[in-house]
């Protein structure tokens, strides 16, 4: 089977070419910076229907870049603790591919103007929204797939994701800061049907030893992922509010819900398992959840114990559903989740969206005052109230699973 | 055993429980977002009594938050070089308790108005300071006390350490920016006292052995450790010195100070143990040693050199308390320290204190200049003399030894 | 031969305690806080012939500091992939030595005045750059040398490199503010001359073996590097370009570079060497070498699939060279090159010099725009035409090269 082997590998070689070059050529056609270098993305003339676009946004544009490859990567630490480092490499071409596809395809649907595309600082941040959503379905059908079937559908999933983005953003005006549906729920399901379509039993079993080898490996990966998350993750769900008022409490309630679902986890890890100390990926499992969670409702919660309550929460999911759901879902479903990105990004997701549309539906001006028109300009302006705007965030949710859903079907 | 373990199991998860309950509880009853989110926290009705608070602070409120956790994983990554990934699980749990119980009884001594504690980007930074603290004691006990011990004793050392911060800040008006004193040297001598009061002598042989096979481990974390202490702490040590004119000075002082002892590592290293180039747990203790003598003094020394020394004695004398003090201390005071804190805090805390009084007296208009109304707004006002200044930094110091020694004695 | 190690021993430190002193007698003697600390390091009285210190520079100065030792670390990470930790220790020794005798000759050079050299935050920045191509140089002949040796060589590369800075920036007037030919070129051939001179017959086979080994560690610590590399770097680079409107093209450009770097790793490898997915050591190579080509040319470039096709050439080239160049210079030329700098930054540093000349070459108003008096102030002024500047920029390659190995032969 050697030529086989050389074969599939010339494969992923000619295959990355092709579309390095195409990128190349694309972005040679269509690709300029914006002119004054995107301090002012959205001038007049251009139609910006972006919704971060709009935004008064003047100094730490920096940052912003800076912290672009962060969510990537806080990812790509998270899978190490469950995968070790054979993993990465596969990532790491999964995210350089997918960053320059997701640029081209946002930028075709947000903001093409005269043939071109303008980019700045802002592009590429989104640009990184959509590359993590590819890395969550990545996690969940990691070790079934070749690296040719991972561009594929890397190649799928970028543009469903935008599209995705579009309608909801941009058509529905749902309010999204954290991208809990966006990103979380979208990635998650769509990669848990790409798991269910590719679903082949005959592999199940050596798959499942494998998993328990990888349990025994040092934590290292995980020490250092939980670390990461908890330093770079706060900033992340923060970043596209960037009003100077909203900002601070959005990075309040995540870090009280990292506080709170880890304590969730040292609570009922003993109950569940025979171990005192719960594992280091328990523990990062955990603050994922608890961030994810946070996504949607991080802007909008005005009382700190709310972010503790929420993230208690989430924890205790993310437990229970790594303890009885995965099971279920592997055994009468057939659906295979290698990272479990259903209990750490799934379910927090849909918790997250379902606090955001409560927290909507209870939005006055007396309990946000000044934010009100920041969080839900909308809603501010009067030309919908509270209630609708709930109406629209509740069904943003069906919507994202449905096209999730579809989008994992055809991939598959 | 078995029955007995899943006991203590069981207690672990059961105190976890009820102290986030009533964690939970507590927020809700009490905590609030302050109303024009922390950009005036300080308002007139409100009784500002916390030195932190009326220090005019703009713009990088979201900085703030973001290094807020970075002092307490900086303990944790630098503690992994002494006892491995093992130990971390634990430290998060405490982390996690400690930041929600030091913002309540902060909150309570210091800013409660009207029943309800508001809190901001700063409160979560004071919190963390006490955060750190406890896990400095930590570092003293690990591996001998167990899961809920460590938690109770979270519970008492967050409320001294709020009660001796508010005593040397409030009450004495103490400048303390890098808190060599209320962090570095309070959390050691509590943490020596604690394992003072928990000697156990039978323990003493196996545990020494335990420590002779953790010096055989991959000195990845160390390496790890070392890093991150070289990049997060100078912004950290100068993290409450706000003002644009002082900031650079704590951090230039502090890499100047970081330099030099990790220069004097080398030197003394080959003198004292029989290896060329000295072991990375020493270069990462060098590298704690200079970022806490610089702790008091950092915002006051006016030239590069005396960081240079202060540096390079803190180096020469950690190193030679790893070599002769520490052994004195286990077979004399039956002392144990098991990460070594009295070396790497404690010896290098009393000496910044010392160096911070030494400069106070020092303290001129002549060599401060337009720094003198920032570092020391008492004496610029004429309300002190420099010398009376320097007698109450001087003060604090045996005050922070007593406060900690009678607290670890309570607590053990 | 018990004695002869002890006595190497005791030089090291003796060596290392000699050079600690006189540095704290030549800051005590020479280095002060610049009185209004960094604000205004360039007042009207000091004659500024440092090129950083004109650019008006008003409000990061804390991120400044900040990332100081970014570079440093991100090489000693880098080095990690090679070498593992047992190198680390050595080169925090060669980076606390070298930092403090950077300050002190750049201080001599730039900013004498009075007979004080007075320092701030921008000193520090540029005394990093020199330690950054004195850790490149040591990349190169590590292993080979034993420590006083490389103490020695990192004093009289600072020396050189500075005069090298001194010649291009002040005198010529040479743009380079990713230092593609100041830091990485320089360092690169640096390094092997003195690999060259060095060369002991006898060696080269334990040596290769050695190497050999290297290849099966862990891939822990290339998969942080990378990881590392990819978050800081990009700010790296445009650490210097300050101005608000140029700065976001750097980050961009740096960021489209490493993605296209990464993405030819994947096209070469495979046909390459006999392995589907490329190791992590290879991708962190790319990842350097990526951002090593960006460094003239990351302010310059007006459109990103430039950034990116030159990424792609340099991934291209620094495989290449690590399959075909690096056996020819072993064994024709005798250059051992253990880091294989050659490859990662000496051959992608002279891509970028002369990309760097092309569009300088190519720099008019029009397609520059009001960046043009940023970027080149000496054209926009008229003082000099673009090909004038182009030629400057062309000169310095051969004279950066030639001041490398000149002082490398010296050195050996």
């Amino acid at each position: 089977m050697p030529e086989h082997k050389g074969a599939s590998r010339l494969r992923l070689s000619g295959l990355c070419f092709l579309l390095q070059i195409l990128n190349i050529l694309l972005f040679a056609a269509f690709v300029r910076y914006s002119p004054e270098s995107s301090s002012s993305l959205c001038s007049p003339q251009l139609n910006c229907s972006h919704r971060h676009q709009d935004s008064g946004f003047q100094h730490p544009r920096f940052r912003d870049v800076h912290l672009q490859v962060l969510l990537g990567f806080g990812l790509l630490v998270a899978f190490l603790g469950h995968y070790g480092p054979g993993s990465v490499a596969l990532s790491i071409l999964i995210l350089s591919f997918s960053l320059q596809w997701a640029l081209l395809i946002q930028g075709f649907l947000f903001s093409f103007l005269n043939g071109k595309i303008y980019v700045g600082a802002r592009s590429m941040f989104s640009a990184d929204f959509c590359t993590a959503a590819v890395l969550i379905s990545t996690g969940a059908v990691l070790g079934r797939v070749n690296p040719v079937q991972l561009l594929l559908l890397a190649l799928l999933e970028v543009t469903l994701c935008t599209l995705n983005e579009y309608v909801l953003l941009s058509l529905m005006g749902v309010r999204d800061s954290g991208h809990s549906l966006t990103l979380h729920t979208f990635g998650a399901y769509f990669g848990l049907m790409v798991s269910r379509i590719l679903h082949q039993p005959h592999l199940d079993k050596r798959k499942r030893e494998e998993q328990q080898d990888v349990r025994h490996q040092p934590d290292v990966f995980a020490v250092v992922g939980t670390i990461y998350l908890w330093i770079f993750w706060p900033s992340f769900t923060s970043a596209t509010t960037v009003h100077d008022n909203v900002e601070p409490w959005a990075v309040l309630n995540t870090y009280f819900s990292l506080v709170a679902s880890t304590m969730a986890t040292f609570i009922l890890s003993p109950v569940l398992y025979e171990e005192t100390i719960p594992r280091m990926v328990q523990i990062q499992d955990a603050t994922l959840a608890g961030a994810a969670v946070m996504g949607m409702a991080g802007e909008m919660l005005v009382t700190p114990f709310g972010a503790l309550l929420a993230g208690f929460l989430a924890g205790l999911i993310s437990l229970l559903g790594f303890r009885f759901f995965t099971p279920v879902l592997c055994s009468r479903l057939k659906i295979q989740d290698t990272c479990g990105v259903h209990n750490v990004h799934g379910l927090p997701g849909i918790l997250g969206a379902l606090l955001g549309t409560l927290l909507t539906l209870l939005a006055t001006a007396d309990t946000f005052g000044d934010r009100l028109e920041i969080v839900f300009p909308l809603v501010a302006e009067g030309s919908r109230t509270a209630a609708d705007q709930a109406f629209f965030q509740l069904c943003a949710l069906p919507l994202t699973l449905l096209l999730a859903t579809l989008g994992g079907c055809l991939t598959g």
